[in-house]
């Protein structure tokens, strides 16, 4: 397949890595920035873009991949697109696409990613969507190169998937960090932590994270709850989530 | 080594496990309950007791792995151990056995583990504490036998640790249970989500959260966090918890 790659961030670093390495053409990769589009566009053999009038209408695929809120005003660039238009948001309506192309889609890989960290996309879940049967039986093969997990999702469950998302990963990611802080004032090493992290989300893979809440808020221990908002009394903000997330345990207490 | 284990919860029972696996005699098992107690004797092929006048004073270890509320109290009724005393909490203070044993210290094994999923030691941080340099010693040699990574740590900086380790495991651990609960009421399966807590975990093995945090609240994205708190309206509690974290994430943008 000859792919239009636009945009050069996290998600569309990796697609075009991926994509690459499974025997696609990268034609052409687009950003604002020229040089993050010649970074990008020289790991994976494509011509740098930063005008998208410069795109190559007659690719087979356009992975749209850049922040939600440009993906309409990207899209009325792109407009005369030929092949298959598809954007890799995970809140982004398919609708935003309606009117200004013929067939079009979404690809949203529900994984968390970051420039340095190599990817193994076999088993990200790849949510798929599009304008039409033929169209989405197209992009659900372009999928499953990727991945062997590939489903598909509406708009409307992609977007309550999006927000479940952000509550399992970047804010759990935020507690991480919010742990590491209190370490470190500390003098004790992240390192030491990192075990019980990676474990926590081991635990889930198997069982449903309600039968394995662990903690004092769940076991009503109002001594050590009252020992940690003691520690807290100096850092508002940090009593404020510790508060708000025990008493929130506390209310599912089988 | 000859061991009296007094408790039969989560903790009790894979270190009753492990320490019965490496070649330690477990001579009895305590817990209130008697039924508890025989379960995990059984299993270690120890003695069930549920009295503490009928503990075996003439052990090697003796390891307290009760809640911490219930410590102090425990202890009196052990008076006159003549080896050495241990408990595994958290946020208790080794100071809770001074002036009741001669020999005491602490071994906090710094992991979540649930009953039924077997636990593999040999990573753990092991933090301990004692009474005095040779009972540190004893402890040390006891600890290293399950785990490579045993560390000395003082009863203040277990606190800590205890601290951050509810916010990197228990709170994050109910952020799973936010999320599962959110692709439920949409009919979305748990498992779609498996793998990106595991990669958010996996992340931080190397790098530090900070500098891998994604997410709408961490690129300042309003739109997108308009949309998510505009979908959790008639969830208030969830609302509140996307509202705190979202804005405490704001402030830590670089």
């Amino acid at each position: 397949m000859k792919v239009v790659l636009v945009g050069s961030g996290n998600v569309a670093t990796h697609l075009a890595l991926a994509l690459h390495a499974i025997g696609n053409t990268i034609a052409q990769v687009w950003s604002r920035n020229q040089s993050h589009a010649s970074k990008l566009a020289d790991k994976v053999n494509a011509k740098a873009i930063s005008n998208l009038s410069e795109a190559d209408l007659s690719a087979d695929f356009c992975v749209v991949s850049i922040k939600d809120d440009a993906v309409g005003e990207v899209a009325e660039l792109l407009r005369g697109f030929k092949g298959i238009v598809v954007h890799t948001s995970g809140s982004v309506d398919i609708a935003v696409f309606a009117g200004v192309f013929e067939r079009y889609g979404v690809l949203y890989p529900l994984q968390t990613f970051s420039i340095d960290k190599p990817v193994d996309f076999s088993n990200i879940p790849m949510c798929i969507e599009a304008s039409d049967a033929d169209t989405l039986n197209a992009v659900g093969q372009f999928a499953n190169k990727l991945s062997t997990n590939v489903r598909e999702i509406s708009s409307e469950k992609r977007r309550v998937l999006h927000l479940a998302a952000v509550f399992a990963c970047n804010f759990t990611n935020y507690l991480y960090t919010l742990s590491n802080d209190l370490l470190n004032e500390n003098d004790l090493d992240f390192n030491i932590i990192r075990p019980l992290i990676l474990e926590t989300a081991a635990k889930v893979q198997e069982a449903y994270p309600k039968d394995v809440q662990t903690g004092p808020a769940i076991r009503n221990d109002e001594q050590t709850l009252n020992k940690h908002k003691a520690m807290l009394t100096a850092q508002p903000e940090l009593l404020a989530i510790y508060q708000t997330l025990s008493d929130s345990i506390k209310k599912t207490k089988k």
